[in-house]
């Protein structure tokens, strides 16, 4: 709970950033995100990225000036961050259970334009009530299962009751359909990836049928990640999207096989682990100063940037275990790595700081910005 | 980084505490603190606990309370925000690599009794010309590898030409032996654990032979985890205990068979993770709000306390499944389960604070203590 203290100071030289330290690329980062502004545009529809990503609220400006119409994001703690560093548009794409997170939410809802999901009965009226006491207006998703076997309501006639009870409240507003197929977005092949989206849209169009059938309109009709969103954003159902590691990339994306038709955006990574190898007494090994404390290893371990022969292994709290192969230049003692993350969203949330570099991976590099993980922390 | 709201208030009920939150069974980390206290007296040598495990100043001073010397860290910005605490003793059992961290471990050895290890000849040099520019002492223990195949120099002659180094400078003091197994504590049999130890055993003693040889003492042998510290401490070799997880023990730990001749301390699961059932709409699962952000999963997914036939599985980042067996009940919408984290040190870190309620378990159930994660983050 001290403050911990940034790694780097601005205008510092990349060696003297310390470790371990969350390093961007900003020239990388900044790419990505041009070329997904690009990509929503030519497909006509909303893109409202996912802040639980980043969770920082310079970054969601960054896709607000791009074109984005808000952020999302999957706690209340998390909207409350960012709330206060500005952001004024925000869909909690989330279910919110317990009468101090209502309370939060709907305070949060006086300030800026909020949304949430449900997918319980019981908890409309609960929300109705907060958002009545507050005084607030709260916008409301139905949350649809479209594959991801977790939250949301059966696909079908479920949703239409949903809605007419939402209509019932003042401070309620139906805002339409949340329908995300998480673990879509990581099935390696196009073709994979393809069918579980179809079979997603037939989950939407099966509850849109009798929505609309009962007089209401979805505005929204939520979902997709970084892994599928070309595929609803084709699909003339979604109108909203919700990518958000497109921004970074991380190791378990790269093993995507990404070409739908050749016309998939080649996303570069563009967040790192700045790690220090820390000893070197074995031969065909060394250990690095980043461990399951400086790195979320649980979609696999990060890759060692532009360093063939070596991996990341045997990772404990504090370490990490470098192999190197028989061909490889063994990293010397003192020496830093950059690796890139398995999962790049829990890993953010271990940092307290971004460590912005311009000109990375050139003699020029050099921290450009220091900036607050927001919303590091805020689980709740 | 905007500080994160503690989960609850002191004197509260259980049942107001919000989630996810880290939760300890004040009693049972009280018992668990005093059998270690007990068992370390019989046998007679010193114990300096693991403060990674907590990376509380106030647990920590429990601990001093109760006999330990002082308490190891793995990082300089751990000890940092423990000595602002006021912890008076604090060794560094890891290696400490970089101009910038030396710096501040050396200005550290100015405020508190600091120790650090090393296992690169060269390190020796920068330590003492960081100690001498800050007028700070700091003791050295030269790590060797006894088994774990991370840091440490080979076990025999080589710590003795590392103890005649730090022996040269002024503001180091050569303190012995840093000889710590890891990966043995989870070894899953008995004598799988006695066998790694008896190895690292020999270890240190080829070690000891060439440096009392060449006039050097050590005072300090270091080493020892939860999972195998009677072993160390009857050895009559090791003279520091290091364990750490004793206090609050983690599923991984309840999966070792725990049976040292009948003679193993029953340490209880004294640390949990309060989680709410956020989403209930299938049939034989339900949905809680705490993922990969609020649990490490490193070892395993977190065990349901108490709960038969309920199982964690499939996390994403902010959702857990917990799958429910034919013969069980099914928690409700909205309940609060608690989770046995599979890993204490990596999940502790993923918090602000801890919640420490009295007569956990009971009716009677309060909040009544809200202690800050001192050294949460703190990585460098």
């Amino acid at each position: 709970m001290m403050s911990v203290l940034p790694p780097a100071e601005i205008g510092a030289p990349f060696s003297e950033i310390d470790t371990p330290a969350l390093v961007i690329d900003l020239d990388a980062m900044e790419r990505n995100m041009a070329l997904m502004a690009e990509r929503v545009k030519a497909l006509g529809i909303r893109i409202r990225p996912h802040a639980k990503t980043h969770k920082s609220a310079i970054i969601a400006a960054k896709q607000v000036a791009l074109g984005a119409v808000g952020v999302c994001c999957q706690k209340v703690a998390e909207a409350e961050a960012l709330a206060a560093g500005g952001v004024r548009d925000i869909l909690i794409s989330n279910e919110v259970v317990g009468a101090r997170k209502l309370r939060r939410l709907a305070a949060l809802g006086r300030q800026i334009r909020i949304g949430v999901c449900v997918d319980e009965f019981a908890q409309i009226a609960a929300l109705a009530e907060a958002a009545r006491e507050t005084g607030a207006r709260i916008d409301v998703l139905v949350e649809i299962d479209v594959g991801g076997r977790r939250c949301g309501v059966a696909p079908g006639p479920e949703a239409t009751r949903f809605a007419a009870e939402i209509a019932r409240y003042d401070h309620l507003r139906f805002g339409g359909l949340q329908a995300y197929h998480g673990s879509a977005q990581h099935l390696r092949t196009p073709a994979e990836r393809l069918a579980a989206i179809e079979a997603a849209q037939r989950a939407v169009t099966d509850t849109l049928g009798p929505l609309e059938a009962a007089g209401f309109t979805c505005d929204t009709i939520g979902g997709a990640g970084t892994g599928t969103f070309l595929i609803e954003g084709a699909s003339g159902v979604w109108n909203e999207l919700q990518a958000g590691s497109y921004i970074f990339m991380d190791a378990d994306y790269a093993k995507n096989v990404s070409d739908e038709g050749g016309n998939a955006p080649r996303f570069e990574h563009a967040l790192f682990v700045l790690a220090t190898v820390m000893s070197a007494t074995s031969e065909a090994q060394v250990v690095v100063d980043a461990g399951h404390k400086a790195l979320s290893n649980d979609s696999g371990f990060p890759s060692v940037w532009l360093r063939p022969g070596l991996a990341y292994h045997r990772p404990s709290d504090e370490h990490g275990v470098i192999t190197v192969a028989a061909d490889a230049v063994k990293p010397a003692w003192g020496e830093k790595l950059l690796l890139v993350p398995g999962h790049c969203d829990p890993t953010v949330n271990l940092y307290d700081w971004y460590v912005g570099v311009r000109d990375f991976g050139t003699p020029r590099a050099r921290v450009e910005t220091v900036w607050p993980v927001d919303a590091r922390g805020a689980t709740s």
